[in-house]
């Protein structure tokens, strides 16, 4: 399976006053971030507040990206809800775009499900979406969705399903988990943060899929070609680290959102929506302010 | 406000081989519910595994049961979803419908938000149904769906929006919490077990919507016929409370479905839907067991 090598973002989504999506300003943002050496985007992730948009708008916005001309060979949207009817209209829309992947929450709803129960939920999911073309990716991100996905499971679903099941994202945090999955033959992993790219590399990781990717896009992409390169500069990699440390602890979503607004002008880009709230001002003036202070970041221009 | 007043059952799904749903066979428990003494219906709680049923499914069921004859003014529908556009959806559409009211769970995607958030997405979405007719129950299950409705939000909806938010449904079992939004002035609350019956009824409960009452609820009507008449039956109680705690421990949807199995000898009341899985064969015959033993317990015919 080729995977897709490098960084990706899981990009933001910008919303209007009524809080419908700033469309225009969502694909001027994906194709920046393309720009700015992104090797593919994951829209609809956690970041990109997803689970707030409705199943219309999100098979909407894919179209729209697709139509901007963004190749859907680097897209690989969140599909995943918690009902299997859902889950298979946005994955099944998702092959028809011709994306190079779909990335597949648990569904999260029930709590302290088993495994079988997991696993059939994939397997009944995959029959049913009966699409050569689907590439699931995992998406496992317990601390948010309240269910994982166990390696096991992962494991046995790219056991069973070995061209369909190619991967997952893991956004845990845990390196011993991560670990784990790269122990899985022929599986693609994309840990979920920018720390970890020299020993992710070594251990066989395809790149990162990060949140802060969406602010520092430029800065990754040349760490990452430093580490191919076989000499991971130390001071790039400290800076990156700084960046994701400083935005980690801020409350990442609205965060990232604040500087975003701060840095191109635009409202639009300060919107959560419910249950979201947006940084209070006194706080997103002393985050911007922390981030001018960081050695070596420059601010993108976007 | 006018509540309906009594034991409320969360209706169970059942599936066809397929895993569709068993429309015929749903529709006749519904009706049997009512017959047995249920005032209303809660049909897309946690219980009727809603949160496995596609968006199309829940609508199509409500519109069967209301095609079938039962009066939607029996009927408290659960439309709470992650997105506002996909609840919105469904609230609008159980208004239509013409239901008593909507029972609707916080977003819970998103952990830890801000109180601000959950009183911004249900405002946003009662001013988005834009319905006179519109009325909510709030739905608070934080074991399951991992976010709650703190009873100071609850309130600060029911004070904003007198006439729409007009009660909750308190599962979480903690009788501190239901105590503190019995005290909400007009403010309409449902336990979610028949076995604070006596005490919520002193302190103004509406009466329950359980679980259990999909097996039991002829029992449960009884109970609550004394406690109103001013005689609660000390032995009923116990009897439908020793009936809860052994259905509790036994991991409820599944455990009520494979009673309900054995009982009507209908196959199709044995299925969840994945991640759920159903209760191994053993596993089920010592729960039948169990419940045969119970002191009072007459199986219902179903």
């Amino acid at each position: 399976m080729q995977a897709l090598r490098g960084v990706i973002a899981p990009n933001l989504t910008p919303f209007n006053d009524d809080l419908t999506i700033a469309e225009g300003l969502y694909l001027d943002h994906a194709e920046w971030l393309l720009a700015e050496g992104c090797v593919g985007l994951a829209p609809f992730g956690t970041t990109g507040e997803a689970l707030s948009l409705g199943i219309e708008e999100r098979m909407a916005t894919l179209e729209a990206m697709i139509d901007r001309g963004i190749d859907p060979g680097r897209l690989i949207p969140g599909t995943g809800l918690t009902a299997l009817p859902d889950t298979l209209r946005l994955t099944r829309h998702a092959v028809d775009q011709g994306c190079a992947g779909a990335m597949i929450l648990p569904p999260f709803y029930y709590k302290g499900v088993p495994d079988d129960g997991l696993y059939d939920y994939f397997a009944w999911l995959i029959d049913a979406v009966d699409r050569p073309g689907l590439r699931v990716y995992l998406y496992h991100i317990p601390q948010v969705a309240g269910v994982g996905i166990p390696p096991a499971v992962a494991a046995r679903l790219h056991k069973e399903f070995p061209e369909t099941v190619v991967g997952i994202k893991d956004s845990s945090g845990d390196w011993e988990n991560t670990k784990h999955l790269l122990a899985i033959e022929d599986f693609i992993v994309y840990p979920a943060q920018e720390t970890t790219l020299v020993e992710g590399h070594r251990l066989g990781a395809a790149g990162c899929i990060s949140a802060t990717a969406n602010l520092n896009p430029a800065a990754i992409a040349r760490l990452i070609e430093t580490i191919e390169a076989g000499a991971p500069d130390p001071q790039l990699n400290e800076e990156v680290a700084a960046f994701r440390k400083l935005l980690a602890g801020a409350g990442p979503i609205p965060a990232q959102k604040t500087l975003l607004a701060r840095w191109t002008g635009d409202a639009r880009w300060a919107r959560v929506r419910p249950p979201l709230a947006p940084l209070a001002a006194a706080q997103a003036a002393r985050l911007a302010d922390e981030v001018a202070a960081l050695p070596g970041y420059r601010r993108p221009a976007a």
